[in-house]
């Protein structure tokens, strides 16, 4: 396995042999480590001494299903904190069959006037790295779905892309770092935390990465991978939410609109209810409904990265059957949608488009617009000024750079109290009033409010390993933490979060991930091994955040949603904090 | 004594006898109790639970001289921790005389449709309270020179007035509480940390005092007071830098700018030297010479506040013999002249009296203008693009609100890696690097980066306490803690902190500030009572903080000064962690 370091203080790169020491090491549990190891924790996130690591997980480029993720690790300037972000993309399985497991971004150039491409292919047997001028496809205002294409028209056949848009470019705490998806567009995104601001800092514009030649990944024990990957995709075949024509196949992940519609827990116009009148007009249901209106057949979903049988991207189409964008997932039909009072499914679509183009995180983008909607600079509701809030961001003017900072800076310029935020990064999609153990996740995580961190919806909403009261806290952290720590495994492993529902129900499927693991590393791991491998990943990222500033007392909600009741079941967030300190307390 | 607790929630007022258990504490020891029992730590500095504090020292309203300090406490809306700031004005003489120990004000309420004066004046021998509108005189753009007066008008004759600029209205996490100096000027500005946003968020615009019939300041033993009053004014009058026509008098507190020059120690251009080559230009020197000129004669500066003997303010006068501003103070000087690369002292002075006229915090100010020149939206140097800026913060535009939110906000927004702050507070004019006591008093000051709270450049650059290299970072720490103790008492005390240039070279100045407190306290104070009670308050303050986050791994200055280092001296800001956390370790 290599480690590729490129430098871009002087436009170097080394291709070295893994660290042994990191044998066991791969996606977030990497990502993790090196930039736990590396990483100054007082560094300014924009500045020379943070890094940027690139790594995918164990099963990655096999024929594992759902498992071309890749995790992106650095120190945030968003949180201030550590941060994993990751996506699925054909970028992830080309990395892993080129056996590179960690590409690691160093330095920054002194000069600041032009713009890289950092490009990957095989050569000699051998990853190589060359850089190319990326400068031409910068500049404030300029959208991703045009720059993307003509920067792709450059590369040879078959290269996947991945990069920044505006946001990244202007430094902005909420931008993300793109890849394309099976069809080549620019919206597959490790969008949380502001990452794309760091390979900005480094003058990175697009990293492209070509497999051709690669050897593959390298399988210890193919038999017992074979058998595990057979139950994982048994589970996932047959689990209600994650089979062919399922919920998310169908529906996608919006889906989930109506649900937490009807248990009170979708927050609506910047968190002030947990019940958006509008819910129906937005939900994966009514995608699937004008989608099939409009293109005169039902379209079921596709996978946003090779060798996904989940299948949840939708595309959402207009009226003359053009494509508006591709994919609404419920956090951002959420954020865009019901967090802002609108309830126009085509310009939530729109505006996801130009979240893409600019490169913004949906979800900080979505509650960011909501809080300029609490401050009053524009109505809730108000969709024609959403978008044009997005274009000020992507033109990087001051307002623009004010909602570019994302919601708690812009809560904090507005004199703005209700911000929906735990260290520094919005809340997502589930309402802590209304749903306990996600408000914990939110409180405890290490990366700031992140639903993906511990989902604990699975059986507080949706039944999954059971059903758990939303409104009752008892027994939360527990949960909470056990989630964190399956989770920090499984974002190691490469697959998708979306396995979760499967594993978690059916125990065959969850044995068929350890099965995988054990069959490309050699490893003998029991359950048991998951969530202590996943602990020491989080214990890695807590000790970062501690020495960078950020203790237990920055575990909490906000003030205003433990005095605030939230219909429509009016609750507040009554979760000791004794609770959230138990959740990392001897982890 | 008196505790007046005014309610905003539903405008209503009680007056309480203060409680025994506080019968020693006054000032800052006084205001930061309050906070520290009774706001909770986590509270949003501009939500219902944070409270605003003033009290007066023990000595203030007395014949002790330079007393008539007024302390503010709260939680801070710039830092999130603990926050005091203080102001010397005839606004706590009136306080004082009154016998009332602290105003509490607390609430916020529902309707943001008003703006309220709230009236404190003697009825039936015993303090009340009525509530004025004063809603004509909010709005963005207005300046405190024009509203202010006409308050004023309203009042009785002999009213003290305080309030809030547009800066305080808009919640900026840069505002500040302002009073009136001894000719009525809005200009005495208990500036730091964001208190008048706090202010703003109870709707409060001015706070008005009128003493007329007040009993005065009891003193349980008359004698040994009067001794320790004339120890004071010995020591005061002797002192060089305090003495009639000394530094102070003659050149104000400007009189630095040539000091710190010298000494490389003048940060420059967003902290990018320790040398100005402006610096004579605007200098106190420079102000005594100019005034003298236009006006035909040697201007000496004035009082700020009754009872000053050593009379520091200065008057800018312009060519026409018109006033521009008053004072300009040191801070405010290198802030909006050196830091910005400004060696206009006409235009520097035209600054200050915008920061007056918009509610702003001068330090803060200049700081984040030299951000945003950092980040190229004006060029150093620019005197009208910088005067521009402040008018932007006047308006409220979208600019203006990044630069309001201050220094560590605007880097955050515009993407700097050079932000000169700790605790999210902007540094003040002296060099981390090139003084390192006052860098660790930056770096562990419960307040954020603020030089008043443990002023080393006593023996670092004055030779006040003898002499101290102001580059060798040994023993520092313990020197910025003795600092740090002492501070905490004088603050609250009543006097001025100038009263330290005379008390800690003339040992009878020193016996006499605490024979001024036992005589009017009838305590039985030593000298190491002084540290004992100084102490104390710094660890109040140090416990809120941690409980709201702000722990140790705050205590550190930025990243830059650490690895860029400074001319001419060429030097990094080297005093390790350990050395940092010795400071409140064990307090």
């Amino acid at each position: 396995m290599w480690f590729i370091r490129v430098n871009m203080t002087d436009r170097t790169a080394k291709v070295e042999e893994a660290p042994a020491a990191y044998k066991h090491l791969a996606g977030r549990a990497l990502t993790s480590t090196v930039v736990a190891e590396e990483v100054p924790p007082q560094a300014h996130a924009l500045g020379p001494n943070n890094k940027l690591v690139f790594s995918t997980g164990f099963t990655t480029g096999t024929s594992a299903p759902t498992s071309s993720r890749l995790s992106i690790g650095g120190k945030s300037p968003l949180t201030g904190g550590i941060k994993e972000a990751n996506a699925g993309t054909p970028w992830a399985r080309d990395l892993a069959v080129m056996r590179i497991r960690a590409v690691i971004i160093e330095g920054q150039p002194a000069e600041q006037d032009k713009w890289w491409c950092i490009s990957i292919s095989m050569k000699d047997g051998k990853p190589a790295v060359e850089f190319y001028d990326a400068t031409e496809y910068a500049g404030a205002g300029k959208s991703l779905y045009d720059v993307y294409p003509a920067m792709q028209a450059k590369l040879p056949e078959g290269a996947n892309l991945g990069g920044i848009g505006v946001a990244g470019e202007l430094g902005y705490p909420n931008s993300g770092i793109v890849f394309n998806d099976m069809h080549g567009r620019p919206s597959r995104y490790a969008g949380r935390g502001g990452l794309g601001a760091v390979l900005g800092s480094k003058r990175v514009k697009f990293i492209s990465i070509l497999s051709t030649g690669a050897p593959g990944v390298e399988i210890v024990d193919k038999a017992l991978f074979e058998e595990g990957r057979k139950k994982m995709i048994e589970g996932l075949r047959s689990h209600a939410i994650t089979k062919p024509k399922g919920g998310l196949n169908s529906y996608g992940t919006a889906v989930l609109i109506n649900i937490l519609n009807e248990a009170g827990g979708l927050p609506t116009r910047n968190f002030s209810s947990g019940r958006f009148e509008g819910a129906p007009r937005i939900a994966g249901e009514a995608i699937f409904e004008s989608n099939k209106t409009r293109m005169g057949k039902e379209v079921y979903n596709h996978a946003c990265s090779p060798g996904c049988i989940i299948q949840c991207s939708n595309t959402v189409y207009a009226k003359d059957g053009s494509e508006i964008t591709s994919c609404v997932e419920y956090e951002s039909d959420w954020s865009l949608g019901a967090n802002c009072g609108i309830d126009d499914l085509d310009a939530i679509a729109h505006m996801n488009t130009l979240c893409n183009a600019y490169g913004l995180d949906t979800i900080e983008a979505g509650v960011t617009i909501g809080v300029a909607m609490q401050a009053g600079v524009i109505p809730f509701g108000d969709k024609e000024g959403a978008i044009n809030l997005l274009h000020e961001m992507g033109k990087g003017t001051p307002l623009g750079r004010i909602l570019g900072a994302g919601a708690a800076v812009t809560a904090k310029v507005y004199g703005v109290v209700r911000a929906p935020v735990v260290k520094g990064q919005a809340m997502p999609a589930y309402e802590p009033r209304a749903v306990k153990g996600i408000g914990i996740t939110y409180a405890t995580s290490t990366m700031g409010a992140d639903h993906t961190a511990g989902y604990t919806i699975c059986p507080e909403i949706l039944g999954v390993m059971g059903k758990q009261d939303p409104l009752s806290p008892e027994g939360k952290a527990a949960l909470s933490r056990a989630f964190q720590a399956t989770t920090a495994f499984i974002d190691s492993s490469g697959h998708c979060l979306f396995i979760a529902f499967a594993i978690l129900d059916i125990p065959s499927a969850y044995q068929g991930m350890i099965d995988e693991a054990n069959g490309v590393l050699g490893t003998h791991w029991v359950a048991e091994d998951v969530i202590k491998y996943g602990s020491e990943v989080l214990r890695k990222e807590r000790a970062f955040n501690e020495a960078a500033g950020i203790g237990k007392e920055a575990d909490r909600v906000p003030e205003f949603m433990k005095t605030e009741p939230l219909p429509p079941h009016n609750q507040v967030f009554d979760v000791p904090d004794s609770a959230l300190d138990s959740v990392y307390g001897d982890l």
